[in-house]
């Protein structure tokens, strides 16, 4: 759906009671009541045949992995330890009952993975495609959710992992960074989170407009996956492997914002399986910028997937 | 979906951690923390165009609506108070988002009126079908949830409203029994409650094989709706209003067990809008039974929408 709309939808729901983060985040975070001392972070993301995977390519297994994995990115990119997940399901005739099979082959070992009960759904059969709805719940402790808007001046930019290529493989086999999100929200203060869905530049620039800043993003220090390089290889009309790093989208990666001692600390803590990479930070001049190899500023368009 | 593999899914997810409620009821209920005195319900419906409703003869307004009406009748169904609500679309194009702003204005004013929260979803375009997602969240007291299985024998069985030809205009245009729910919730003690989804005899019949007893209904005691009359005029051929009472299912009343002084004091009580009446009784015999006239037990085959 078209940004405006979007956002026009984001801003009609701003300000509906109950929530201590309303839409347009990662996830909702409902309002924790007296004397509880954790709250509950809900997301919900629908994926359809033809425009997320297509099943005519992929094995089902790994469509209904994707569904539950990109609920547990969002949990992960507001800090929430996941608990529950809900699966509904617009199946296909006539081999309704094998395809739902599949689907539920790939998303019980990642849900098993890390320890979110199925609770729920709801199953349906149509003559149209695939789509699978999924709602994921977790907790993070009151008031400590991971919100995009709590960005601070002079903060640095962190990012788990490498970026660009998703479509090679990882858009459907990613690990959501569940573990780093549940072991960061424990050890350390982070100000602001999201996780790359639409592209890595676009996001960035998501975070810091919603926290009032600029971005400001070294590309000498972003980390390049290796399918970015091979995307660039294959063809160099379509860009650079960085082109590829910051535009190309469904990393699902973690973009954290903290301040600079915290930042070192993180980077430097050795329980973290997944690497963390200092990319950038937060400034005052509004927008996405660069620091080009002259040491200049300059402008960067953020590029990705606009629903 | 076939039963038996509904019933198997149930089978599989029962025994997930965290869940005070599993899968397999009208809702899920997530596990209280220490020192928490609520807990949250959640439930989660997929309608589609062309199986729920149609959107070639009807306003899609009434379609958002009922997506909406749907998820709050589950919470109903649990005793619970609704807090928030997530909208999940797939649209089709081209006139994706004219039809994403009727579904709002549909659901919108539902929301309000009993104050639910739009805290979230994923609005997406497709080149198929209209379907909704909708994930309804809401609270109940610490371990009051009303569950299926709570029905005690000799129970009264209570309905609310009346029965059959919904598909004349109630199934789109119900309200959902929140009030009457969250009233009995505070001032009763239900055994074990259902909303009428898919057929009052099938409905019924699950409570009590839930339960682990039988039930018995009184069919005099019915209430029958004035479309299932109509129907009945309609065309005999398809059964008498009884039959349509009894079968016709999308009826969105509420099915409540309580022991019978307690089921005295609630059809005497003058601050609920909606009439409720005993319809029969929770028994030792398993299965579904019905009084005739002439005081004879006879079975009685569940009819309803199988999904």
């Amino acid at each position: 759906m078209e940004q405006a709309w979007l956002a026009s939808l984001v801003k009609r729901f701003a300000k509906e009671p109950g929530l201590s983060v309303p839409i347009g985040d990662d996830a909702a975070v409902l309002e924790a009541g007296p004397g509880e001392d954790r709250e509950w972070v809900v997301t919900t993301d629908m994926l359809m045949d033809g425009v997320d995977f297509r099943l005519a390519e992929i094995d089902a297994a790994r469509a209904g992995r994707k569904a539950l994995a990109v609920n547990l990115s969002d949990l992960a990119a507001m800090g929430a330890r996941p608990v529950a997940a809900f699966i509904s399901l617009a199946l296909p005739r006539p081999a309704a009952r094998d395809l739902a099979d599949r689907l539920y082959s790939g998303l019980v070992p990642l849900a098993k993975q890390f320890g979110v009960s199925i609770a729920g759904g709801d199953t349906n059969v149509w003559d149209n495609p695939l789509a699978i709805s999924i709602t994921a719940i977790g907790t993070v402790r009151r008031g400590k959710a991971w919100r995009r808007s709590g960005g601070k001046l002079s903060d640095w930019i962190l990012a788990t992992g490498a970026f660009g290529g998703s479509i090679l493989a990882k858009h459907l086999d990613f690990t959501p960074r569940v573990r780093e999100a549940v072991y960061l929200a424990e050890h350390y203060d982070i100000h602001a989170a999201i996780d790359v869905s639409d592209g890595l530049s676009l996001d960035i620039a998501r975070l810091a407009e919603a926290s009032g800043v600029g971005g400001l993003i070294f590309p000498k220090m972003i980390p390049i996956s290796r399918f970015a390089k091979e995307l660039a290889l294959q063809d160099p009309s379509k860009g650079s492997a960085l082109d590829h790093a910051l535009g190309d989208g469904e990393d699902f990666e973690l973009i954290l914002c903290t301040h600079e001692e915290e930042a070192r600390r993180i980077i430097a803590d050795k329980n973290l399986d997944v690497p963390i990479t200092a990319i950038g930070g937060l400034s005052e001049t509004p927008g996405l910028w660069q620091m080009t190899d002259k040491s200049r500023k300059t402008r960067v368009i953020p590029k990705g997937y606009e629903h």
